[in-house]
């Protein structure tokens, strides 16, 4: 007998190995080290190994924790303060984000993360500035970070309409310069845990010099670029104004894109932009939820799929979304695509399933090390308590209804053990290595804060949400 | 000081009287014989009552319950067995629905009611055949009923394409026998907290004789006329080969509509029978998660709501939704209205939570019961704890934050207390008047059988489900 840290034995496994879910009755995985070291019939493992902790479930189904591939966990602290606006960003989020200390950026990431977590993401794609605090509390809570640090050139002031962006290139130096910082301090702590990626924030926001060093620069640390692309009329502008040209066909004509860039949204990439963006094996992250309610748009993730694409769910922010929380990302981007499309049979359950796990994994260049349970991967790994009114009654034959179940009835709370790189962070929906008490409570301090400090510029905008406020509609 | 039974005094309270959500800080309800006799700043009650139990809250808000308008609540025994499927009534759930036993059938109603109610559903709007059971549960648990017993005349076969239904009078009469029967016996039980409506199941399975006869019925019991419409290609079919005009049209020529009809769904109706309906003062239930996953459409409630009607919201069955949580209800009504019209200040918010509250009780016709916080209505409350990731932080100025977490972030195990008639359905997230593992453990008892007798039909229509299990994708 083998000794080892922890094995799970389980009724009901989904690996998501192979084309569909990977379903797997009676069967167990043995891990040793942080390392999935065995996936075999449960009978097997018994004889096999003797773990220091045996988790045997018949009625919480075993699968790969979800990974959210773009959020800005720092927005955690602005939760719900814009909504049902269209000019979302400076009239609905600006007056509160302006007030947002470092302090409190902070208290927002732990906020956003911890939730995130709670809901079964074990791979927190993280963007932003200001990013230590954020990489500090992953590195300490032992979640998985895939970390973009935002590399900028234009100037952060007001712009009038039809104003070009001004580039100050020791504003682009400096947000480059935290980006190797964090790099050199966090990429590959705890064995590969946290990755550091690169994130020029969009092709309007940084020059093409700025943009060719980042990309040398990412290959030569074996990284990613990270980077929002078709964001939508203002970055059109932007690019046409500067360039004559929008961002896809741009960067396209530079050689930027390769199996090593992954675009954020393309919110409004034509059909003809998302073909030439596929084919040069880039990868694509979709955040339907928040698209939707800020935008009012379905993205393209099923034309870039069909081109042959691999394409990734996030949650962007709580002050758009407003949640971290991958079934909610997954049930959107069933529905959404089945109302875009007219058509119920786009984007069935196990598709979404694959795109908040294995597909995420393969989107941000880490599927060799999650997404999926297999032997020689990390154990990252999350339990679903079926016992749920949401989730019940299982039916194992002639259908399983698990997967429909989990995309389209359950909410979140159903997850009950969180487990990355075979360190137990949650059990029975107790957090061990974060308290969230202690965070709830930090992030509603800060916020009374920034609302005190928002209120003037709020009313002086007067946007949509100061008239509900004034109509007694919030 | 007055004697009453119960006392709730919250910092924070959303009446949904006035325009918009009725926004209280500091107030509290006094409740006495299941009633609301006053709404008051909290000061002013302490001084004015003396409560046999109090409850004072500072971290959860106080507000109406969730008026669920339309749901099978039968089907809750076949949750997810029939998934992102075109034909998904006769390829998805046929086989399993074929064998589902009266017994099976009440389970599974026990089940959905329960789910809803710890949602924060108040008032069960169910629809459906055999409804002793769900009926019974309905009183026993103490939970509000808004129950319509579905008439039909069609008899229950396969049809070939193109053929017409076979009406049979006699399943007529059996049909509107079991409505009459279940009014008498249920009808304004518990002084009025169950209302029997009559519920012709679309104007294509009910000849126009009967459909005259139910409406002289329902107008001699004051009750109301509950039906399915413009539910798309299938009914206009036969709408067009029995008389030549599709549902709307025909109905508003023999004036069958006025303020005591309910329509539901409305899926494919065009912008004119949109308005043509919103003029008779027919009320509209929009089930928007099940329509989007079944269908893949948006139902018009915008327009009809434009032209002056009044839209409720329903979960409709967990064999395609597969939820009954008014909060998905509401997230999905809001996100997907915005994404067809491409406008995020579609369907704001607010708007969605009195659609599940207020503008639901005005379309089943019961808002001078329940719906709202007010003086002399039935008291029909939940109060829901913010101490939860989803709904923290709270902001209260500039901009009150709680509504839009509510309806994008919530995800429905916030509701904490439910109170239907004065009476605690549910305190601190725990079920009094049931008993939530007995529930699950019927249904999914249940299941087991279901499933087994399903398989030589399941394996025979050869779904597309039957496909996605041999592609291991289920």
């Amino acid at each position: 007998m083998k000794k080892i840290d922890l094995m799970i034995l389980a009724e009901h496994m989904y690996t998501m190995e192979g084309e569909g879910v990977g379903y797997l009755a009676n069967s167990g995985v043995a891990i040793n080290g942080g390392k999935i070291i065995a996936v075999a019939p449960s009978e097997q493992l018994k004889k096999e190994y003797e773990a220091e902790k045996l988790i045997t479930v018949g009625d919480k189904v075993l699968m790969p924790g979800f990974i959210d591939g773009h959020l800005h966990s720092g927005h955690g602290v602005l939760r719900g303060v814009a909504q049902d606006i269209n000019n979302w960003m400076m009239h609905g989020m600006a007056p509160f984000e302006a007030q947002r200390s470092y302090e409190a950026k902070n208290g927002g990431s732990r906020l956003a993360i911890a939730e995130a977590i709670m809901n079964g993401t074990t791979t927190i794609g993280d963007d932003g500035t200001e990013m230590e605090g954020a990489c500090q509390f992953i590195k300490d809570c032992g979640v998985r970070g895939n970390i973009s640090i935002r590399i900028r050139e234009a100037l952060q002031r007001v712009y009038k309409p039809g104003e070009l962006y001004e580039y100050d290139e020791n504003y682009g130096q400096k947000t480059l310069c935290e980006c190797l910082n964090l790099f050199d301090q966090f990429n590959d702590v705890d064995n590969g845990r946290i990755k550091i990626r690169f994130g020029p924030q969009g092709p309007d926001f940084v020059s093409e010099a700025t943009l060719m060093k980042v990309k040398k620069m990412a290959k030569e640390r074996k990284s990613k670029i990270h980077m929002h692309l078709s964001q939508g009329s203002r970055e059109t502008k932007q690019m046409m104004m500067r360039y004559g040209k929008k961002g896809i066909p741009w960067l396209a004509e530079k050689d930027y894109f390769d199996c090593d860039f992954i675009g954020i949204h393309l919110t409004d990439a034509t059909p003809e932009e998302v073909k030439l963006f596929s084919k040069t094996g880039a990868k694509m992250i979709l955040c339907s939820s928040s698209i939707a309610i800020i935008d009012g748009v379905v993205p393209p993730a099923k034309q870039f799929q069909d081109a042959g694409g691999i394409c990734g769910l996030g949650s962007d922010q709580a002050s758009g979304n407003n949640c971290h929380n991958m079934i909610n990302e997954m049930k959107m981007t069933a529905i959404l695509n089945k109302v875009h499309y007219e058509n119920p049979e786009v984007m069935p359950a196990w598709k979404v399933v694959r795109m908040a796990t294995i597909e995420n994994a393969q989107a941000l260049g880490i599927d060799h090390i999650t997404g999926s349970i297999k032997e020689g991967k990390d154990a990252d790994l999350i339990l679903v308590d079926l016992k749920q009114a949401s989730l019940t009654p299982l039916y194992t034959k002639p259908i399983r209804n698990f997967i429909p179940n989990l995309v389209y009835s359950a909410r979140g709370n159903e997850v009950d053990t969180i487990i990355v790189k075979g360190r137990i962070l949650v059990e029975n929906k107790t957090a061990i290595t974060f308290n969230m008490e202690d965070i709830l409570r930090e992030a509603q301090a800060f916020a009374d804060e920034i609302g005190e400090r928002a209120t003037p510029q709020f009313i002086d905008i007067n946007g949509k949400n100061v008239q509900y406020m004034k109509e007694q509609k919030l």
